[in-house]
């Protein structure tokens, strides 16, 4: 094969540990270009230009009787001056190599140390550990071109395209227009060498002066409520910093179909939506890379997740069509754009990648839970509820993804409860009644301490959905609320009061109150959280007759709201169907971790339009048997044979016999629930 | 292969003129299928859905022994009542059918009319009539979707995606952000039915409502002097409006170097520049629009061509490179940009292309240039001059295409001269002198009549390049100017003034002139224009070794300038190497045909790369046998064996040899002009 006759390059052999990958190879040929031809992968940003120092590797010293080679670290060439600089901080007894520079003379076992390896691993710190391969849709490549010559006619471009040939075996790319404005600048800045930020393996988005590591990432997770944005090294799939803020265009309308309407009703109701919505991007967008250290224009690559409505109006089209049946949206499958489209605070040339939606009422976001979570790699069958304005639920059987939305409506958000108010400091987030004594203590976001254990540095000033939620359980488990959800007429507790026919109950007495207002739970917050929880019940009960399920094995609580929930008081009330308690968890924001893994990991994009695309959708809004559930889901609780697992903590029988007792009343209670 | 084996459909044949392609197909086939599956172009915009009308044909009636069938009207299915109202304008004898809607029953030969072809043709006229066939980059669609159902759970781009692949046989599109911006809205204005524009077969950049032809592409000469743009009718070819401005540029430096260094040495001095010819382009392209009756908007696809300085100002690069050696453009292939990433005045979807360029000083251009006139494609040997302020030669020898440039300097533009002015309505462009009497006449830009054949309307005030051109000509063929270019101290010429040393000949008298003072040819205005000329005619030589042509067989004159000057006088002078008087010839702004060609067929885009490719590029800065060329050009005339073509109308030998004899004065000037 050689041209040179006269010095034949005898054939040695070299083996990569731990993978254990072999090979044959002529002598003299570096350790990074043995391990290319093995797609043994070693990390290398420069390629080989002993800028990066990077592609340290260890020589295995002895003789490898099972791998049948002797091994010493003189079987490959003497460390260079150049290289030495690089391994000055190494450990003096067997010090590594930069593989570029190691010649390969003889023999050699070469082990490939984690750090070195091309596809570094980042894990999760969530209820589902998990670890996720550091492969992006961008990476950086160190490039040194020779300066241009006056017999050399080719552009810039040109001549860069043919080094990163040369030298990254890369062809057929093309250039993005702010990376060509850059171009010569970078090159003549850089001395002809610079570092080319590459997307896709397809089009130079960047070329930057000189040797300079660093790619950056963002997630978003557009919430109607909440945006949450989580800037990532793209090198090493860290998080560097995150950061939330209320989604502004809660000024246009507290849910999802008063948006709606706000954009369909004034002249520039969408624009004001689309810009409230992009603003609050870039603001996050540059508060976290502060935080990081890194300007907000050297992220190239970024991933959004959201329900369709806000990617309808984050993309600045008008959400109109799925206000209405069939609830259409514009784009289904996943949306690559140039963040530049957008006016997006990000580099000139990032692009802009958005997960796809499995239905008009099943996002982005939610595809985005489901890559985190990944029911469907598991054996247990498993239900996962992401509760917002709407209930959006998937259900995993073993065999096929299922999805459906449910319209739960604003209570379990706080809305429409008289006291009701965001998840902010201030709120009574958890509240305990005590059996026996019926004594009242709860805890408030932005203090460590209960009620019960003062001082308290802030007072209560309402109540935030997950304190609803325990309250009504609790006064239920002591007997105060009947299972058909009318106050209990029989009941003595001190803190029940009645307002002719409807009962309130005080939480946080007058005295207790920043206002000098008691904090109540009345008759028609009750009212109001029954029917909630009877859609997101219903929705669940859907899915799982469509499913052919009977008995869930596992149940995840994702979102901010599934985050606060108590899964104790979720399954009292109802709220979701019978599953062992210790088999109920909350996964957090697990969009967010979706969005994070998407951006992190460019396989998990196609991963994700493919469970888009397989899930299989289920419309509650014509589902005669939804219906059916949705009615006989308002009481509280079902009997306790469809609750085996949270049976003994359920009221006394007396309790519920009394209930029984009462049925035409509690009849007559779930019509007015109906007609509300 | 019939599923269906109760009624196998019996073979038909169908034989289409004037292709003669013929097949046998199901019967019942539509005509339109057929022809598609044979690849028979018939125009069809509709795709069958009787909505364009475009896809008429005839059906051939009687036996025809040659082709083996017989074929009749009723071969194919009766007119429909739809069918009818489309064909209620063709002549009643035989009349023709619509493709889409007839169905063949039996054997059949249709002919397909002219207006009926899948790419229409369009014949420029110009010096050299070409025929152009329209296959431009974009092509429009009509397309219709049911509407959405609620257990359909696909996007509006999903749903039209499988329309477009179901009647178009199109996949793996993408659409463009501001297309999916005005999917919603134009599939429910247009009840489900629209027309799709697409780009290159991959991607959609616009859906409008309903059924509605057009497609429009704008066409820019960006010269360092004029813009010119050129509205043309996508569909049909026409030029619909063209328009020219002056560069605006203009402002900010004469000549390319001086925008250069403009550009360069403020610092707002590139922003200015850019903004200057973004502007001119959008004032163009609201102009020629509105002259057409469509909106600027309506454009979807535009090319570009100009001098490397040029296009590097148009996309906001600074051309510094260009101006020093090695004279490195930044791209140097063709390049396609999105439109609204330079902020133009097109639609927003629109797409740029830029045409390649040769080397530094051989641009985009010069590129058009040759694919207006596709010299490679003809036996003679051509030589193609554009001459502004530098010159750019092309030469094909009729096995390769050479290129050069030429550093003329900006004199034959008038610039550099004493009254020199722009080619404008009182400049002073045609100068006779007669040889008899010596009378002075000339002829103003502005005005049809010559001096000798008053009254004019205009007063003279100035001289531009062809007016210098040839009045230092035509001095030389009276013998007022010498072979060296000095006056002639021996000329009695009533005109011709001293000042010391320096002859004047003043070609408008004081008396004729509207600022009251006379128009003149100076010494150092011959001196300047020997320097040009000098130049070019040294980089023809250069690339005439190079190619190793003696005798060029035909000369083409590029450009403004080329268009105005006249071939006798031009030769005369010795700017252009000797060749038959009849074959040399102006062509207009080549250039901006060249660039209404690729915007018109887009196969023209691969043959520029492959031109700009291909061409073998001779760098006259560093050649030393241009040094020589251009030293021993700087005398007029060249020896007359040099220029057997013309030899007749130089000067008698007497003059010559007193040229000949005055030779170590000549040298001297020569010295001097060297100097200057």
């Amino acid at each position: 094969m050689s041209k040179n006759h006269l010095s034949p390059s005898p054939a040695v052999t070299a083996i990569f540990l731990p993978s254990g990958r072999r090979g044959q190879f002529p002598r003299n040929i570096t350790i990074l270009d043995a391990a290319r031809r093995l797609n043994e992968p070693i990390e290398s940003i420069c390629g080989g230009h002993l800028a990066c120092g990077k592609c340290l590797v260890q020589i295995e010293s002895g003789r490898f009787p099972k791998l049948g080679i002797v091994s010493a670290p003189d079987h490959v060439s003497p460390v260079t001056d150049e290289e030495r600089a690089w391994l000055k901080d190494q450990p003096s007894p067997t010090p590594p190599r930069l593989a570029c520079n190691a010649h390969i003379l003889d023999n050699v076992v070469v082990f490939v140390p984690e750090h070195s390896r091309g596809h570094q691993q980042t894990i999760r710190k969530d209820a589902t550990e998990r670890v996720i391969e550091v492969n992006p849709a961008i990476r950086q490549l160190y490039v040194e071109l020779a300066p241009p010559a006056l017999d050399d006619h080719r552009g810039d471009w040109e001549h860069l395209q043919a080094a990163l040939a040369d030298q990254w075996e890369l062809s057929g790319l093309s250039i993005d227009y702010p990376a060509l404005l850059r171009l010569q600048d970078a090159l003549r800045v850089g001395k002809w060498r610079v570092m080319v930020i590459l997307w896709h393996e397809a089009r130079v988005i960047d070329v930057r002066p000189g040797y300079h590591e660093g790619i950056w990432g963002l997630a978003v997770d557009i919430g109607s409520t909440t945006i949450a944005a989580y800037l990532c090294d793209l090198q090493t799939g860290d998080l560097l910093a995150s950061d939330a803020v209320m989604n502004p265009q809660v000024t246009y309308g507290e849910d999802l179909m008063s948006r709606i309407s706000y954009a369909n009703s004034n002249a520039d109701g969408l624009k004001k939506l689309h810009r409230a919505v992009i603003s609050a991007f870039n603001r996050l967008a540059k508060g976290v890379s502060e935080r990081a250290g890194v300007r907000a224009t050297d992220i190239h690559e970024a991933v959004v997740v959201g329900n369709t409505t806000m990617v309808s109006l984050f993309l600045n089209i008008n959400p109109r069509s799925l206000g209405e049946a069939p609830f259409t949206m514009a784009d289904q499958d996943a949306l690559t754009l140039a963040a530049r489209d957008l006016k997006l605070l990000l580099h000139p040339a990032a692009n802009l990648h958005i997960l796809p939606a499995i239905a008009g009422h099943v996002g982005a976001d939610n595809v985005a839970v489901l890559l985190a979570e990944e029911p469907h790699k598991q054996d247990a069958v498993t239900l996962i509820v992401d509760v917002g304005t709407n209930a959006e639920i998937a259900l995993w059987n073993g065999a096929q993804l299922y999805s459906a939305s449910s319209p739960t409506g604003p209570a379990f958000e706080g809305a429409q409860i008289s006291h009701g108010m965001r998840a902010a400091p201030g709120a009574i987030e958890r509240v305990r009644i005590d059996r026996e004594t019926g004594a009242v203590r709860y805890k408030i976001i932005g203090e460590e301490r209960w009620s019960d254990a003062p001082p308290l540095q802030l007072s209560p000033t309402g109540i935030c959905g997950s304190g609803v939620i325990e309250a009504i359980a609790e006064l239920f488990l002591t007997g105060v609320l009947l299972p058909d959800g009318r106050f209990n007429p029989d009941s003595t507790h001190p803190r029940l009061h009645w307002q002719g026919k409807k009962g309130v109950f005080e939480l946080a007495t007058a005295a207790e109150t920043l206002s000098g207002g008691a904090i109540a739970i009345t008759q028609d917050d009750v009212r109001a959280i029954q029917l909630a929880k009877a859609a997101l019940y219903a929705g669940c009960k859907v899915l799982m007759r469509e499913a052919g399920v009977t008995q869930l094995e596992r149940i995840l609580l994702a979102g901010a709201f599934g985050s606060y929930i108590d899964p104790f008081h979720a399954l009292v009330l109802g709220l979701i169907p019978d599953a062992p308690l210790e088999h109920v968890a909350a996964v957090g924001n697990a969009a967010g971790d979706g969005a994070r893994i998407a951006l992190l990991n460019q396989e998990k994009r196609l991963e994700a339009q493919r469970i888009a695309r397989s899930s299989h959708y289920v419309e509650t809004a014509t589902n005669d048997f939804f219906q059916e559930a949705f009615v006989s889901a308002i009481h509280i609780p079902h009997q306790s044979d469809v609750f085996p697992h949270i049976a003994r903590w359920l009221p006394a029988k007396t309790e519920r016999r009394r209930g029984r007792a009462r049925r035409s009343r509690g009849r007559r209670a779930q019509t007015d629930v109906n007609e509300e």
